[in-house]
Formats: C-alpha cells, sequence, structure tokens
C-alpha cells in the first residue's frame, strides 16, 4: 500500500505549467507594484534590485523549457530590459511562449537526466522546478522591499 | 500527442515529500544562521521576525499532512517555541513524524477537494504545495534579514 501511494501521480505536466502560470501572475504583480526607480535602484541588505530578479526569472524560465524540451541548452539571447512597461512586455511575451511551448516537452523528458545549460545536472522535472522555487525565493525578497517602501504587496495566495 | 504529455506523471507522493524535505533542510539552516536575539527580535519593513514564520512553518506542516490523508483537520496543539534549540527540536521532530505520515496519505486524496482547516478549499496536492511555497516564499523573506544582518545565507541550491 504504501508503496503504491509512493509512486501515486500528484502532479501532471499540465499541473506544473498551471502551477508555475499562477506564480508568474503573482510575480507580475510584484513587478507592478514597484515604482519605476525603486524596481531599478532599490533594495535591501546590499541585495538585487527587483528587476535584476525579474531579469533572472526572464532568463530562466523559457531557455530552461527549451531546453528540457529539446536537449539544446542555450542562453537568453534578448537585451536586458531597462523600464517597468519593457520588463512586463517581455513577461507577457514568455506568458504566451511557455503556455504554447510547455505542452510539446515530451512526456520522457521530465524523468530524463540531463545537464541544464552544460552545468546543473538533474532531471527535467527537477530543473523546471529549481525555476519554479527560484522564482518563489526571491519573489519573498521583492515583499521586504515593498514593505520596507512602505507598499502593500499583493496577496501572496492570489495567482489568478 | 499533446494530452499524453499534459498528462504525464511529473511528480509522484515520494518525489513532493522529497522535495519539501529538501527544503525543510534549507529551512533548518537558515534557522541556525540566526543569532537567538535576531531570531525573535530582527525584521524589516514591519514584518515578522524569522522565529514567527519558523513557528508558522511549524503550525502548517503536520496539520495539513494530518488533514489531507484523513479528512479530519485540526489546528496544531503544541506550545510556542521560545528558543532556537526548541524550534529546531520540533523542526527535527516535525521532520521524522513527516516521513512517516506522508506515506500513508491514500493516494486519493491528492487530487481529492478538501476545505483545509474549514477554510481553504482546494485539492490535497494543492494544499501540500500551497504549504511548501509558502515556506520558500517566507524562507526568501528570512535572507533578506540575513543579509540586512551581514550574515551570508545558505546556499539556496543546497536541499542536502
Amino acid at each position: 500500500m504504501a508503496t503504491a501511494t509512493a509512486e501515486a501521480n500528484v502532479q501532471t505536466a499540465k499541473d506544473v505549467l498551471e502551477h508555475w502560470q499562477g506564480h508568474r501572475r503573482l510575480t507580475r504583480r510584484v513587478i507592478e507594484a514597484f515604482p519605476e526607480d525603486k524596481l531599478f535602484g532599490f533594495s535591501v541588505g546590499g541585495m538585487r534590485p527587483f528587476a535584476e530578479l525579474a531579469w533572472e526569472f526572464l532568463r530562466m524560465a523559457v531557455p530552461i523549457v527549451d531546453g528540457v524540451s529539446t536537449g539544446k541548452w542555450e542562453e537568453y539571447k534578448g537585451p536586458k530590459p531597462t523600464t517597468k512597461s519593457e520588463i512586463l512586455r517581455l513577461w507577457d511575451a514568455q506568458t504566451a511562449e511557455l503556455n504554447a511551448k510547455f505542452p510539446q516537452i515530451p512526456a520522457h523528458r521530465f524523468s530524463e537526466v540531463d545537464k541544464a545549460f552544460g552545468q546543473w545536472e538533474g532531471t527535467g522535472k527537477a530543473t523546471i522546478q529549481y525555476a519554479i522555487d527560484n522564482e518563489i525565493h526571491h519573489r519573498g525578497q521583492g515583499y521586504v522591499y515593498l514593505r520596507a517602501l512602505g507598499i502593500e504587496p499583493p496577496a501572496f495566495w492570489e495567482r489568478g
């Protein structure tokens, strides 16, 4: 019985994408909540401003899905956004791109071990999970920046 | 083909527990990294000190697994820890308890919709996922506290 439960299918590929897009909608609201100058210039404890963190998320999301899907790992090539509206425009473009590309990931690639970007070894599932966890982690950092600025962050539990 | 991939089993119950325990090991290191007085007294932007966040994680983890497992939702009953060593002792006790109880969750409960603690409606899977995400989110907040204190936080990617 324990074995049957251990192997129970808890999350399908569709669930992972929906969960990620829910988090990405919340992250988008966090980006929006920052005044433009604070997005690029404010931080606490010598850490990176939230625009740098958003840029990190953008450089990870689609390249990771491409890599898991195809086995070819290529760095993100687009120019670094310099305004809030550019970040949001890129964000929305990636939302659509993820929705189009994620369902094309061959099922076996989620459990196959690969070396992401030639460096990080893990299953496709673990690499995608890392991207999501990394976004949650650094977004939590953004919540502190917003609070330190006296700005109410968006509700963590709202993902719609 | 797209449908087959959408339904691909990306995460088993065993994967979820391992993923969570990896995050819990990291959270434990973050708790340890705080000096005792800062754990209970330091914060940024009027937010809760990290001891309060750790206490929130402790009140969620086992009660959620119990609730998902049995359909009975009961608040955590133990006394609130007042020292770092008490928090860590509880943490380790819950690590063992989660390892014992998680594999006993009946497979169908992961997809069954329930109302956690009579309030939050979602599948068992979503409720457990929420507990993990909430821990990652608030731990990210703890990283800012540590940096603001001039303390190097543990590496995010190390989960062993």
